[in-house]
């Protein structure tokens, strides 16, 4: 290796790089990839769909790799295959009712890539996005790169983290540019009220805002119902990010949409050429298989599968929450993968606890102040990973280290 | 669909979005989706590889399918699986004699993301990056959505479209942050001496500049040498962005990579998390197909199809050229899929050229100054898509409506 030219300054980094903050559950997906061979470590950390996804849409793949292995490889353009835009476009009429068209579609690398374009579309630095506290800890970050400004708005969950509109409307400012609606809820599992949404809806129409709606966990709802929020008006100033990893627990083939207005959309489609140029084409078999045939697959997995599946572990998890540590207090979930604890009365530092917890038992969890300010003192444990079983070891773990 | 509520306005989308020009090239391969059932359009437009991609990185993923489905489709690291960047970090060594950690590199959705994120951890702005004119047309864009400004230098086929560092010299201000070095180039195939790079090396070195390498054409050599910048120096101030779709016909995978300093690529890494979180695990399965077994696919795919192949074409386009249509001047590439034609004693406009030649005789070429002021009354024509056969057709086409 040579080494520079003695006295070379070596030339710095953007400040938006310096300011930026890599998210803390990354770091802790790092250490889990690593770590996954230990069978020792019971997860409640990451919110990866634990499940193998469904054997035909591998299947689907498998055979179009077989018969089109060119095709399969190449570019597609920038807003996604054609046909992966109209089998969305047919999902959302049929189990939404939301009557758009595929221009109004553009596919995306996974959600993230969704969120990111459409802030880069829309926000202008010193615009403020409001968003519940404590909400999807992956808004913040892309938001500042904007330039823009995350206002939080506290919810509790005494009151099921409903996010009512009313306290919405006293943060509204001249620079608020959006608001962000995530229902079901990451980290809470809440899912919002019908009342909510229309309220969040008409604010959004009364004050000329943007209303973002992240509906990533829209088939994972256990009771309760999620109601897409254009069921109340705002088709024009509406924009949604959403992807399969949840629904089709395919988080690594990285495909997700967005879907508004269609100049907004074709805009943002542009945009993208920055980024990715193009979502991965082979990827998008997954999801045709998905949604062909009314969706046959995607309505058969979640309803013999997937919701069954983590249902029963959520139940397993409040029951020992409940039995094992009954001072806890908290909202169940009716949607997502989470728990969302307040744990104010035990300890005085969620990181810490998250931390200690992790060095002693083996226990992963994530701490709510990274979710917002109102997550201090919280902790987030998910229950899509692990068994019934091993859900019921790893609240044992937390008891013992709560009375240690 | 509800209507919006009577007198709400519209909010707006953003001034970058406003300002942003989505590439002509892209809107090109979206008309060349819906027409690539029409046989009589030849294209000498965009740049896709035309080869099938080896059919043992097919057939590993296909296996790593039925095998580990799951897996397959999981979540992986920001910075990619450990696997692929090591097998990228031993072909460095191996062809290019460089020798770098896993640390130091991160895989990316596409060469694409790769850039994007160079230019987002390192760019400022106000900064401005030096390049060649004409040069890839997706540069500037990304480029400005940093606030960073493209600073063009001309190169001209008389002289190979070589990028003298003298001539950089005298571009270079207090706002200069980075050099692009693209070699072998896309718009004019031209491979860079070994003089220029090292002389563009210790430019970067003398004034504490980033230096970024586009590698992405590096396999696609048919006379004259691709090197490694590195051979002269500056490990700790270069980055290098480069992607597999053109080395194994593979563009819709989206894989690339970026290396350079570990603490840079760390930090990229993070910035990666707000665009795409990962790029697709399913895609990383095709790389690691091509270089295991010291990238024994790789180096038979390139000697026996890509090189010959792509070679011929490129010889026969050449030689119609001269044949059909000898008062055309150029320089015959070296490297890449392009032919950069100087069409000044021709044409009065190379955009209205090019539209007219696509409606009058189906023939897709992109106009030159596309890719840059210097670029004016040039054309780019790329044998990398049709047949010697359809080549030839398509040189009469041109012959002809230029005699018309």
């Amino acid at each position: 290796m040579k080494l520079k030219k003695r006295g070379m300054k070596l030339p710095s980094i953007s400040k938006r790089a310096q300011k930026y903050k890599g998210s803390p559950i990354r770091r802790i997906a790092s250490l889990l990839e690593k770590a996954s061979m230990n069978k020792d470590i019971i997860s409640f950390g990451g919110g990866a769909p634990s499940l193998a996804p469904p054997h035909e849409i591998i299947e689907k793949v498998i055979q179009q790799l077989k018969e089109k292995p060119q095709l399969s490889t190449a570019y597609c353009s920038t807003e996604g295959l054609p046909r992966t835009r109209e089998l969305i476009r047919e999902d959302l009429k049929r189990d939404e009712g939301i009557d758009i068209s595929p221009d109004e579609i553009t596919i995306t690398t996974g959600g993230t890539e969704a969120i990111y374009a459409v802030f880069q579309t829309i926000l202008n630095p010193g615009d403020e996005v409001i968003t519940a506290d404590p909400t999807y800890l992956c808004y913040e970050e892309p938001m500042k790169l904007m330039g823009a400004k995350q206002v939080r708005i506290p919810v509790y969950w005494r009151e099921d983290f409903q996010f009512y509109p009313d306290r919405i409307n006293e943060k509204i400012t001249n620079k608020t540019k959006a608001i962000i609606l995530l229902s079901p809820d990451n980290p809470t599992g809440s899912i919002q009220t019908e009342e909510n949404v229309k309220g969040i809806v008409e604010l959004c129409e009364d004050h000329d805002l943007w209303l973002i709606t992240d509906d990533i966990y829209k088939d994972i709802v256990y009771e309760g119902k999620f109601v897409n929020s254009r069921e109340y008006g705002g088709y024009e100033n509406t924009i949604t990010t959403c992807s399969f990893s949840k629904t089709a627990s395919i988080p690594g083939v990285r495909i997700g949409y967005a879907y508004g207005p269609k100049q907004v959309i074709s805009k943002l489609s542009e945009l993208k050429q920055a980024t990715t140029l193009t979502a991965p084409r082979l990827s998008q078999y997954f999801v045709q298989a998905l949604l062909e045939d009314g969706a046959r697959v995607k309505h058969e997995y979640l309803k013999n599968i997937v919701i069954p599946t983590y249902k029963a572990r959520r139940d397993a998890m409040a029951r020992e929450l409940k039995k094992q540590i009954p001072e806890l207090e908290f909202s169940k979930p009716e949607g997502a993968f989470y728990f969302f604890i307040d744990m104010s009365d035990y300890i005085q530092d969620d990181v810490e606890f998250s931390d200690r917890l992790f060095k002693e038992k083996s226990v992963v969890i994530i701490p709510g102040s990274h979710f917002g300010e109102n997550g201090k003192k919280h902790v987030r444990i998910t229950f899509v990973s692990e068994t019934e079983e091993r859900i019921k070891q790893g609240i044992s773990k937390i008891r013992d280290f709560i009375r240690e």
